[in-house]
Parts: C-alpha cells; structure tokens; sequence
C-alpha cells in the first residue's frame, strides 16, 4: 500500500490527528489475522487493530510510526450466519452496523444498536469500544448485546467463544475482558449477537419543558408509565436546534420556539400493544400537569425522521464551529440535573465570552457536555479553552462519583485522565491482565493504559 | 465455634455431600474480610466464599478438612442504599435476595432476580455464580443486573468498583472478571443493583400443547406479538404435575389432564399497557389456530402463585424420587427441540426401567434434563443410572453445541466434565487469571479449574 492510501487509515474520525504506520494489514479472515499477529510478534511490531476507524478516542490509530502496523478487519466483513429461530446472528468484525441491521431486518429480526457512526462502523469496533447510543436505556450497551466472540490472541492463538447460549455459566465469562478492551488485550475477528422482533411500531415526539430537572421527571414517569417500551430519550437544549439549523438550513423548527428544554422521545414494539395510543395518553397526562409544555407527535416515518435529523445536525452545527471542547461524561441519574447546573455555572464563570452546551442520553446519566469558543477565536485560544473547560468538567465530574468516559472509551485521548483517577487495586488487576495475556505489550500499546516499560516513544 | 454449629456451613444444599473445615469465619463488615483474607493468607489456609449455601455444584463448600476456613457473608446483610430516583440500590453482599426484593418493592421498584432458592441465598452468591431463575429472557441473569461490584482480592486488597452509573466505558470493565466466577478471584462484599418499575400487572397461564416444538413456536409467536412484556416461559411435561402432586397431595391440576406438553406462561408490565387484554388477545389467537390445546388464565393472585406451585412442587416430588441426576444444560433456542428429542431417545433405550423428564427456562434455551431412577432401586444402582445417565446426556450436549451448566456454574461438582472440553487457549487464559489474581491459590482451591501444583488433596 502506498503512503497516501495509508493515510485514511491513520487519521482520526475528527481529522484532529494525522499519524502514520509502517503498514496497513488487511486480513481476509480468522488464519490471516492469525498469521499476521504471529509475524509481527516475531518482528518486533505492535498492532494497532481498526475498525470503521470512527473512534472518538484515538483508540485505533497509530501513535509510533517507527514500529506500528495497523490491522484494518475492513475485508472481513461476512455475516456468517442469521439465525431467525434462534433470535441470532454470528458475523465476522468488519461487517459494517448498518449493513448487519438491514440484514436482519429483511428477517423480521431487529438488532438494536443505533449510532451515529453506524453506516461506518464495524461490529468488531463496536464491541471493543462497548458501544452505546440512542437505544441502550431499553436494550442496553453492547456487551449486553454479544452472545460470543471470536478472538485472536496476541500470541496468535484463537479464542473460539463463539456461541449462541443465551445462559452458559461455566465458570468466569472470558470475552468480557474482550469486550471494551479497545484492542489492547487480542483483535476480536467474530462476534455472535442477540436479535429482537423488529419493532413495527416506532412512535417518535419532540416535547418541549421548563428545565433538565423537568427532563429527568418525565423520564422517569416514563419509564413507569410506558411499560418498559420506552427505547431513545434524548435530552436537547434550545442552543441544540440553532446549530443544527446552521448546519441544515433547510430545517423548520417543529415547535413554537422558547422552551428553556427539549426531549426527543421515542417509544417501540411489535405487537398486540397499541403504541401510538399508548404514548398519546402518557402525553396528554403530562401535558394536562404541565410537565410537558409543548410537545409534537411524528405522524409518519418521514416527520420521525425529521424530528431526529436536529439530533445530528446538531453535531454537524458544531463541528461547523470549529476547534471546540466534546466530552462524554455520566453520573447517577439522580444527581445529572445538579452535576449539568453546577458544571455549567462553573463553565460560564471561567469562560464567559463561550457558549456550552449538554445534550444526550439523559436516560443513561449520561451527558455530552461541550464548550464553543467564539467564532473569533484561533487555534491557540480555543486550544486553551479545551484545556480549562475539560479541567472544570472533570473536577465537577469526580465531585459527583461520575465517568469521565460514558460511551467513548479511554483510547489514547483520555489515557492521562484516567491514569490520573486510577485506583491502586485497579491499576494492579489492570497491569496483571496485561502481564498475562498481551505479555510482550505489543497489542495497541498506550491504549487505556501507558506503558513505562515499552521500548517505543509516542510522537 | 464448635464442630456442630460449623456442619451446616459444610454441607451441601441438597445434603448429598457432608465435609469439615478448620474454622467458620463470620466477617461482619469489609475491613474484616479483607483482615480475615490477609491473616489465612499469611497462615496457608485456602479460603471457601460461602453466601446463602444453596448452589448446587459444591463451589461453597470446603473439600480439604486440614487446611480451609469457611467465610460465609451472612453477618453482611446490610442495605446500604436504595435510590429510587437512579433506579439502583447498593447493597452488602450477604443480604437475603427475597429482603432485597421485599425493601426496593415497598419504594415501588423491583428487583428482576427470581429463582426458587430466594428465601435464602445472598445477592453476593447470585454474583458470584451469575444466577438465572424465571425471568432471564426478558431481564437477563445476573451479570445484566449488576452496576458495581466491591470485592475483595485475594491479597486482601480492596478493588472498589461500587458504582451505579449505566455508562461506563472506562476500558476493561473489571467487575465482569468477579461475576460468575465462583469466588476463585475474590470475595464480593458488596452490590450495585440495577431496579425497574415494580409491573403492578402479573397475567399468568398455563397452557396444554401438542408438543415441545408446539411450545417453542409458541414462545416465538409471543416474543412478536406480546411486545417484549413477556417476563416467563416455563415447559413441564406431564410427569412434571404427578411429581408436584406426590410432594403437595393439596394441589389440583388445573386444566383436563392429557395434553402430552405444557408452559407455563407470564406476561408483565406497569402502566398503561392492558396487560390481562394483551395475554387473552394472544391466547384467543393461538387457541383458535390450535397451537395451544387447552389453557387456563389466572384471575386472582391466588390462582397465580398456586400455578407456579406446580413448577415448586415438580422439584420438591423429584427430591422425594430420591438419589436422581439432576442437569442443567442448554443449547441454541433452534436446536433445543431436537436435543431434548434425541436424548430422552437414547436416555430411555440406555435406562429403559427410569423415568426422564425435561423441563425449565425453554425461551433462554435451558432445560434440566433429569433422570429418576425406580423406587426400588438402592444406592449402588442410583448412582450407576447417575453416571450413565449423565454420559449420555453431555454426549448429546456435544453434539449439539451446547453448555453442560446454563445456569448452576461449575463448583467442584461440574469440574472434570468443564475441564475435559476445555480448549487449550481457553485453559490458558484462566490459568492466567489466577496466577495474576490468586497466585498462592489460596482462594475457593479447586472450584473451577483443578489445580496440579496445590499442596492439598481434595478429600
């Protein structure tokens, strides 16, 4: 492969990062990863394993390109097997998400995961990075979407865990330590999911309220209310829909504008429940009591989709601002409207002339809370702004028990962060892990954990 | 303590086993266990984690009289806190399960974990053996239901990952190393548990079908259409009611006896779902088609609890048999017909003068395949149909890709059976574990893994 067509592979989803790499390998299937590991153990070079290279965390890209090959699983991208009978399915690790979820769809089969990334994304990389998104309050995270794994071991031996058992309790549950591993422990080349009913009826409403506090009630009344069918419940302030109207112009605010709160929710099934009236009755209830104070209800899939579309222009909106701070943080749900005030207060005061902003899955705990530098600003200023603003927000985020990475993973980004907040016991169980399985450290070195003993220097 | 007190803390739940230990020790907070893990440690002494001792693979109870203690948790009974508003409660590790069910119900929550032994095993047991029970396929096991984890290593260090945050993605996520492991990597001391809406609406029915495939297409229709609300899926055959009938003469059999299979079925939800109206549609549709025979709809709490006390009952009858073999064993949800079919076959053409029947959690693919032998029967023979039986039945368990323990773990009980179908790599990997985390293996010796170079000699 020629240096230019590397480059994709060595750059980061932002562009904030332009690495480089001896090599890009890309095996076709389990043999072929096999016989890679082995023969960069045997030479001396770490492996930097790749999915859809869509991490926010630097955690599949290179950091020494004097002895680093990436090992992209872009070729292995088979679904092996679709098990309707069975609610399940066993893919190879470059199958992209979304392929996958068409896949299964056309079985009348639903496979949850839904992310922004998900038309880029791998399996495989969903499962090292155990990831989230929109619908985890219902379905959960990854790892509770994995049945079995498939995963070369960075001595070149293969860890067949693939199965479908929905209980297999024989003994302590190996690919856990694979999954959310980011790479560091072995490549994970096979993944066996749990497939649902696919959810005929998908309803979606965009609601305005007073406050975040407002937010987190009605969520929880939800949850009461809607009979465990409640699947995305996303938290947007009014700052939310004007970037996504600088990002997608052509976007009509479907509300009357001036609530100081939004919630995108959605509520699913298949079946004999009807689900329309089901949401209809839980909104007039909680419009009756003035919880809700404006609301609207997708009548077709095209206005659904139209309501989510100022979720992602949101995202695109910032990007369009420029250098900016992104975190992606958690607490308990019971303290998120307090931990949002106080940052946020705390933000305002040290950074006045920026604009932030938390929006997410507040179903989850989990909030990204963000920082925009005036339009003003070049590169050094917004540099320092990132610097404060994340020292703010992860004082704030320890205050209250919280994550410093709710969906993201660590990768190489938040190595330092979470370095810094390591307890004892834990780095100990975390390096013996390290010691046993990846003894030579030569799998995605400086990922979660550095690593004071390796011969190679970061750039 | 003396001799007598110490033998309920060395026996085993169905009381096939007796042994001794040095000593019982009873820690009443975490200091003290990890006190009491230091000083056996600096002794030698090899150490057997004891909850509510009702597992049923003899994984908490000792086997070498001369050189173990038994630490049993029952003096860490403490709820330390239920927070409604975050749908979580921590709690110390040997509270009762039904305690814990009956504290978090009375703030209208509810805690999904049910199995038979709830009256007195401990939420650390449940851990640490990953319980299943009735309500798996729609809550998950136990892994699914736990947020944080305290424990205490085998050094007598304490690893706090007591959290209750739902996002976490701080990398390898250390917890999962301690959830099934049977008490070979450390001591939980205490729990972060996940709640749910308490479902004010329970319909219950049992139901007369053709056959075991009839009951698994079943299952697949009610998965569609009762929208992710069905919360149990019980298969008894015939057999299962005359045994609940021999143990509680009391019960009458609910519907026209002759249908040659039968489930028992639960549908759940709180709010505004009309959950009975939900359970008849279904039921109408499926009676009318002729998938289901004949069935019968609780109407009252009563009525309910007196159906599931056929599926008590069934256990309470076999264990009056006397001296059976009892498994535990799943396959894939597809294969789980066929299985069942071929070895009954091959148990009934082996062990023509038994009855066998299988029964058990049919929509995570799970049943308990048992053996009965005749009344007549003395030790010798029982335990000459045990081991037959059992070689039969992990032949088949082979064959079909399955796992010889989906619910129970491996204990001492299941040890040979996991080791002779361990992969190397597999093997490898453990070994590695417990030379990083139990290096003098020195905790729960011989649960799980053998080990060749320990100093004892199991009794």
């Amino acid at each position: 492969m020629q240096e230019a067509d590397m480059a994709s592979y060595c750059r980061d989803w932002h562009g904030d990062v332009e690495a480089s790499a001896i090599a890009v390998l890309r095996p076709a299937n389990t043999e072929e990863v096999a016989h890679c590991v082995k023969t960069c153990s045997q030479l001396g070079l770490s492996i930097v394993p790749q999915g859809g290279n869509t991490g926010l965390v630097l955690g599949g890209i290179p950091d020494a390109p004097a002895s680093q090959v990436v090992l992209s699983l872009e070729r292995m991208s088979r679904i092996r097997h679709i098990d309707a009978e069975d609610f399940s399915a066993v893919v190879d690790a470059g199958c992209i998400l979304e392929v996958l979820k068409d896949a299964v769809a056309e079985q009348g089969l639903f496979f949850p995961l839904s992310l922004g990334a998900q038309g880029s994304c791998h399996i495989g990389g969903n499962v090292s990075t155990n990831a989230g998104g929109i619908n985890v309050l219902r379905y959960g995270m990854t790892r509770d979407l994995v049945l079995g794994l498939e995963v070369v071991l960075p001595d070149g031996s293969v860890l067949n865990l693939l199965r479908t058992l929905r209980k297999d309790n024989r003994g302590i549950d190996l690919k856990q330590l694979f999954i959310g591993a980011e790479g560091t422990l072995g490549i994970v080349t096979a993944v066996a999911i749990k497939l649902f009913p696919q959810p005929l009826q998908v309803e979606t409403a965009l609601l305005g309220l007073h406050s975040l506090d407002d937010a987190i009630a009605l969520y929880r009344r939800a949850r009461y209310e809607c009979c465990d069918l409640l699947s995305a419940f996303e938290f947007m302030p009014p700052l939310a829909f004007d970037l996504a109207i600088e990002a997608m112009p052509e976007l009509v605010m479907p509300l009357e504008a001036g609530a100081p709160a939004y919630v995108l929710m959605e509520v699913s099934g298949s079946g004999r429940v009807d689900v329309r009236a089901l949401l209809e009755g839980f909104l007039e209830a909680v419009m009756e009591e003035g919880l809700v104070i404006d609301g609207t209800m997708a009548s077709t899939k095209a206005q659904s989709a139209q309501l989510w579309s100022f979720r992602e222009g949101m995202n695109e909106g910032q990007a369009k601002r420029g250098l900016h701070l992104r975190t992606d943080v958690s607490v308990p749900l019971s303290k998120l409207a307090a931990f949002v005030h106080d940052t946020s207060a705390a933000l305002t005061l040290a950074l006045p002339e920026c604009e932030s902003l938390a929006y997410g899955h507040v179903g989850d705990g989990n909030v990204h809370l963000n920082v925009l530098p005036p339009a003003s600003y070049g590169l050094q200023e917004r540099q320092r702004v990132i610097a404060t603003g994340k020292k703010i927000i992860n004082e704030w985020i320890d205050r209250y028990d919280g994550s410093i990475s709710a969906e993201h993973g660590i990768g190489r980004l938040k190595l330092a962060d979470f370095e810094a907040r390591l307890p004892a016991a834990q780095r100990r169980v975390l390096e013996g892990l390290r010691q046993v399985i990846n003894p030579a450290g030569l799998m995605n070195p400086r990922c979660i954990l550095s690593d004071a003993s390796s011969p190679e220097s970061a750039v």
